[in-house]
């Protein structure tokens, strides 16, 4: 059977339920092939990815050096269980490097196939740690506004967004949210904090005030991601890890960072806890552990934390596809790839490139509030108006990204009012170029009011 | 850098958290190579997998075929994301073919990597549901003792053993067990059942109950697994799902199949729903799709269900891997060869031939109470009295499933007193036997107190 492009979007629209999408849209963007930083649709209309996936794609489409490994890897051993004592030899290959990359003292690794499962983990994991040690009574979860931890029920409990909750509560119990670290918007400050210094002190007052209404002998982890992602790419002041991290400290309060989005190069180091220079004891990552050519997904975990999980009967609970050895494989080679072609680096030159390219032609427009960045993070936040800050009105009928994607197949994201952009590392110079002035196209015929003028 | 086999389990050691196995666990039998039903360890040994890899392998390992298809298909389009209007061929040809195989009207497709994912997402779906047609009071799930959904919160709380919820509470609130259909076990039916039908009318009652006690405005969804596995491959009587489906209807419940285990094969059907001649509202399935070379799972949505999911903004979750093209193809190829080798018969013809053996060879041993098995889904109840039916004591140092495979290689697997067996689909009668022998040859060297006697 060949179907052709009208046949698959009929198809589609007839079988599919995509995430966020209402059965009233009819228009489908079906791609079939990919290339470095290219995408091609049914109907060969071309694309450049600055989303990179869905924030995933660090070594770029379509390469066969990784498409290789797969192979050999599935004709040898595609798949063993991981439970109990049995193992892979891929498996442990990767858990020993990833090790190695990680913060002192991450030496242990628990894989998952995601970053959801990992968060759902990862909660499961600081809960057990005070379990084992006696203290049971310590279940609260510190969560923020505007956090993205996945879709599994812990995972959407600690999300920051009335999105993920309504419809699907009661959710998972003792879970508190805190204010985000977002200094462009300093009205989440009751007009106490101006400078980033004074947001972190605003911040780190809320969290000693929330831990001693909790009481701290009740709470057992903050889970974070060092920078926000579907929240926009909130980067916090440089002080607000560190700052954090003592506190908990003094209050036997695990840190979790997930860095479902941030690990494996994207902010120029292997993992954001070096760029913040802060060690939580758990790290969720997932996504660019493979850059998404097979579903994979690794906690890093303390020695203190693993630890506790490995007394008594283990830790109780496993993923089916726990140290896939064809995930695995794939990963080892996915990390060659980042360290052979100096892609941490590179995600520092480039991402700071794409930062200038959008400052200088995105910086005169009214509705641009802000660009910032780190790495191959980046965010344009859309404004009404640039000394209020007010955000952008938007038309879901037309919103800015689609209308970018539309007219000129550059794919960004829209999150909260920003334009987010994370493409392959490997990105050109001339490809960032390419971005900007998409953005730029559309972002000056875009008025206060929302709406997005005829080209 | 080259490691042998003492490196590797030296690294796997230090390195990685195995769900389920104790620090002081220092054996590890870590696989390097797989071909049809046989696997091969770091120091050579070789080993029948009677397990499927964890209740998946349907096809077999180290298929060149699918390894192929995978290869061709990361070259082309490794990933992009399936949120929002984007899709890409290979996941909407799946979904076609999905919605052709299943039963009607179960014509929608929401994907994810793996089971656990899958159930986080139908517990969400049933509230959901019901939330977006004004009944945003059904919040409850029932679910049964002896279940077993995944690890996600929503998943765990759903499952029927405390090992899954002690030190990981507060659960997911608004979840109601029931007792599970295990007519072998007629003590948990208050001496009310003896026969099945008696069994069947006793949970019936129960289920009535239970819905009058909690009130049916209250109630979402009822999550089951057609055939309980990890409970220990217990078979309901033939009666009980299609009479628990008209209890549900008439309070306007959800059902829910947990088919993980049972779906593609595994009990000779392609969903253990036509087996039961019962339909669900949705059912979730992983593993089997593609006998785990690359983690997916699907979900199959009644039309009913989707309808009311895609309305207004659209059903607001979505893993990143959701439809991802690499795991999609090989589910395409994995499913076409269960189909062109006749896997569905096979899975009846094989596993009532295994089950034969299992009964010639283990029907008089004192420590077997009964053989019982769906196509490809044995268990063997060990019992320390035929007659009172008084489960075997285990010395967890010297389990009967690592005795045998110590002794044989032969992989079956431990469930709550019970061996159980979930071969590949293409086991051959003479490792058919070959199994059964191997659970003869330590099984009569097994005393009613558990112990073992040394060969």
């Amino acid at each position: 059977m060949t179907l052709d492009a009208a046949d698959l979007a009929r198809l589609d629209r007839a079988h599919i339920i995509h995430p966020y999408l209402p059965g009233t849209a009819t228009e489908r963007v079906v791609m079939t092939d990919g290339a470095g930083c290219r995408l091609t649709d049914t109907e060969g209309r071309g694309y450049l990815d600055a989303t990179g996936g869905l924030w995933l794609a660090q070594v770029g489409h379509g390469r066969t050096d990784l498409a290789d490994v797969a192979h050999e890897q599935m004709k040898k051993l595609e798949y063993f269980t991981s439970f109990w004592d049995f193992s892979n030899d891929r498996a442990i290959e990767l858990a020993a490097r990833l090790a190695e990359l990680a913060p002192d003292p991450l030496n242990h690794v628990y894989y998952t196939s995601g970053g959801s499962e990992g968060v759902e983990a990862a909660i499961k994991m600081a809960r057990y740690y005070h379990h084992r040690r006696g203290e049971s009574s310590r279940t609260w979860i510190l969560a923020r506004s505007k956090a993205y931890h996945g879709v599994g029920y812990g995972g959407s409990s600690a999300a920051g967004f009335p999105l993920y909750q309504e419809g699907f509560a009661p959710m998972v119990p003792h879970v508190s949210h805190l204010t985000p670290p977002w200094p462009y918007r300093t009205e989440l400050y009751d007009g106490q904090a101006t400078t980033p210094e004074e947001v972190t002190d605003f911040l780190i007052r809320e969290l000693e005030e929330r831990i001693a209404e909790i009481g701290p002998e009740h709470i057992a982890a903050m889970v974070g991601e060092p920078i926000m992602g579907v929240g926009g790419m909130l980067v916090p002041p440089a002080d607000y890890w560190p700052r954090v991290r003592e506190v908990l400290d003094r209050h036997g309060i695990l840190l979790i960072f997930d860095e479902v989005v941030t690990a494996y190069g994207r902010v120029g180091e292997w993992f954001a806890a070096q760029y913040f220079d802060t060690t939580p004891d758990i790290i969720v990552t997932a996504k660019g552990i493979t850059s998404g050519y097979v579903p994979l997904g690794a906690l890093l975990v303390g020695d203190h934390v693993a630890e506790a999980l490995l007394r008594e009967h283990g830790f109780p609970m496993g993923y089916t596809y726990n140290g896939h050895p064809v995930a695995t494989a794939v990963a080892l080679a996915n990390l060659d790839i980042i360290e052979k072609e100096g892609l941490l680096a590179r995600a520092t030159t480039i991402g700071s490139f794409l930062h200038a390219e959008l400052q200088s032609q995105l910086g005169d427009l009214e509705v641009v509030g802000e660009v910032r960045s780190v790495g191959m993070m980046l965010a344009v936040e859309l404004v009404a108006d640039r000394a209020t800050r007010e955000p952008l009105p938007l038309d879901p009928e037309r919103m800015p990204h689609d209308v970018i994607r539309r007219e000129t197949g550059v794919i960004v994201r829209d999150s909260a009012h920003s334009l987010v952009l994370s493409p392959p590392l490997i990105m050109t110079e001339a490809e960032a170029k390419e971005a900007a002035s998409a953005l730029r196209g559309v972002l000056e015929r875009t008025e206060p009011n929302g709406r997005i003028r005829q080209a």
